[in-house]
């Protein structure tokens, strides 16, 4: 029997992890199974243009099929319902179990609310294709609703909570699609209401704060309010309250402000935190050396500073590519080698031609960081699929 | 001073008799004032088609200043808030008070919902282009929530109130257009349901009871249930619940069972009948000899049944026609003919070439009946506009 390797979810982690196994192993050499909810992966760093209704969702999806080879991979289309570490098992929805002699998870991370009343029902997420042309859809329909009830320009105001990354790109693309809709349904852009809300001295915590004004900078000129160091209070079905009482009459509340792991992973009795795992240098679950976690679900610290890497897909996809080559090693008797991540930069967009960023030690702005941001997303398909992949989702 | 001819509305009737009195009147032989809520005329009759998605809805609509000459009449765009008959005075909303010698009413009609309870607050209606929009925006909204709550079968649920022309015409572009939405949502089909709902004891009363049978063949073909006979009893924001007790869960409800003439006609002081009035064989109400309806606020009774004419465009249009030569006449001290109908046949669209209709005394069926419909759409287009609105707006 050759050996049994089941990868969960297929991200950013899970699907460079199929790829690379794919590449790596020979015939028969060990049986892969990779599981995932949808017949797709997609690209999750793309969702707040689609979101937005600037591009559309399936560019921002690619058929799992034509990139992992089902010769080679056997791909279950499913959702996991448990992970059973000690017995080597995991349950499918129906029923299906999997055994496996080594088990990737990476199932990705779920909103976190932080408990703030009413934003799980009243608030849309930035999470998948089918949330994100969920809120696609919802805008347009404000902007219908808003012609018939021209009273209630609260159908036009958005309020985006959190001003991470997420956040940020997310107003940055609704910018730029506003006066679109607003042409589309004859409406005057002045009505149109913006705000970015974080409960955080600074949007885009973390980032340098030269970048941090430029982007302010930028995304008020283009008609953002900003209302930093305001923790939202509570959201229901016609806007939100603030933590200083103001309240906002919003047709549309997106929550972008935080993530946490997956639910299925603290039912399966691994310590996790916040639904993540804090795993060692070779990825491996405490207690266990056949579970791996990639992705948003792991928890990896950077000794230097001491606290975890933001999870990114930057993260995810290194992780993916070193636990691959970690496992064909193992299973040939070689040895694995830690995890160290090489993290080049990180670019955020705010609209068309507009963004920040870093790469490596150096500031990016404008059309360059731009421009820099689409390099990243090309060199992302260029991994996956090859020239093939990146022709059919190129953004040029 | 020139005589005053005021026109309020632009719909079928409204815009004929102004474009024709543009035509026919000499260089300030008059001060013609044109009134509309909107800047653009719309095509009452295609409506059903953006409703459901199949064209998209300025595809429906014309800048009112492309077809008129604002040198010759003048354009407010503006609502009319009350008539005031014996004043020979119209006030506009924001105040203004337009005087006037001649007088054309062509308000159009309002959804008439016979006092069936909730139809009014929870139905859409095909009615204007800011309504069409929203049913359209209102049925991807719920494909893409279905996605997102797939126990919720009955966002995939549609029922039309009303079997009559409207009511079927849209149920056909409904049909055309499910399949690209399950294609876009990733909905499986068969999970889709549209109802046809009638209170009258057929579809499509008054018309040839073969080409109903054939209309509510090729429909139910294409997946509609009808229920015909069964009034709507209630409709509620989850759906409606029918006569005989039945309720049908459902994310979109549209009435299309009924109009009625206008709301500010009624509060005119003339003598009015469900909003309509019965006007005489010179379109002029009761007690004004200055005073003419036309179109869906008109009431004409056919004297060879001794009952009305039922409201169309084609009698809109022809009544502009004869107005637009009387008024002009009567100016010149000649004498105003008598309006007679010359009704040609009617066609009734079924989607994508398919289509019912009666021209002349023949009855027409499926492809040839679609032509003609096309023919007739494309025919008012030339009359309005010549070769260059044809071109601009044609659907071949």
């Amino acid at each position: 029997m050759s050996t049994k390797i089941v990868v969960l979810g297929a991200g950013y982690g899970g699907i460079m992890t199929a790829v690379r196994l794919q590449k790596l192993l020979n015939y028969n050499e060990a049986e892969v199974v990779l599981v995932n909810k949808h017949d797709y992966h997609y690209l999750t760093t793309w969702l707040h243009e689609p979101a937005a209704g600037t591009i559309h969702p399936d560019n921002c999806r690619i058929d799992i099929r034509t990139i992992v080879d089902t010769n080679k991979i056997n791909f279950i289309k499913a959702t996991v319902e448990a992970i059973h570490p000690q017995e080597k098992k995991v349950t499918l929805d129906g029923g299906q179990v999997l055994e496996f002699d080594y088990l990737v998870v990476a199932l990705g991370s779920e909103p976190e609310t932080f408990g703030i009343q009413g934003l799980k029902e009243h608030a849309f997420s930035i999470r998948s294709i089918n949330t994100v042309r969920m809120i696609k859809e919802h805008i347009e329909y404000m902007f219908s609703r808003y012609r018939n009830e021209p009273e209630r320009t609260d159908y036009l105001t958005f309020v985006v909570g959190g001003a991470g990354f997420t956040g940020i790109e997310f107003v940055g693309e609704l910018t730029d699609r506003i006066p679109e809709l607003c042409k589309e349904f004859d409406v005057d852009p002045q009505l149109v209401k913006i705000y970015s809300i974080e409960a955080a001295p600074s949007a885009l915590p973390g980032f340098d704060p030269e970048l941090v004004e430029y982007a302010m900078n930028v995304l008020q000129q283009k008609g953002v309010t900003f209302k930093i160091n305001t923790p939202i209070k509570e959201c229901h079905p016609g806007g939100v309250i603030l933590a200083d009482g103001e309240e906002i009459k919003a047709g549309t509340v997106v929550w972008t402000g935080g993530v946490r792991g997956n639910s299925v992973l603290e039912q399966s009795g691994i310590e996790v935190m916040r639904g993540r795992v804090k795993v060692n240098e070779l990825l491996q679950a405490p207690g266990y050396d056949n579970v791996f976690v990639v992705g948003d679900c792991a928890l990896v610290i950077n000794e230097e500073i001491g606290r975890p890497y933001p999870p990114t897909a930057q993260m995810a996809i290194q992780q993916g590519e070193t636990l691959a080559e970690n496992l064909v090693n193992s299973m040939r008797g070689g040895q694995m080698k830690k995890f160290v991540p090489n993290l080049r930069g990180t670019v955020a967009s705010l609209g068309k031609g507009e963004a920040i960023g870093i790469v490596g030690n150096k500031k990016i702005f404008g059309s360059t960081a731009s421009l820099m941001k689409k390099v990243i997303d090309h060199r992302y398909l260029y991994m996956l699929g090859g020239v093939g992949l990146l022709m059919k989702k190129s953004k040029f």
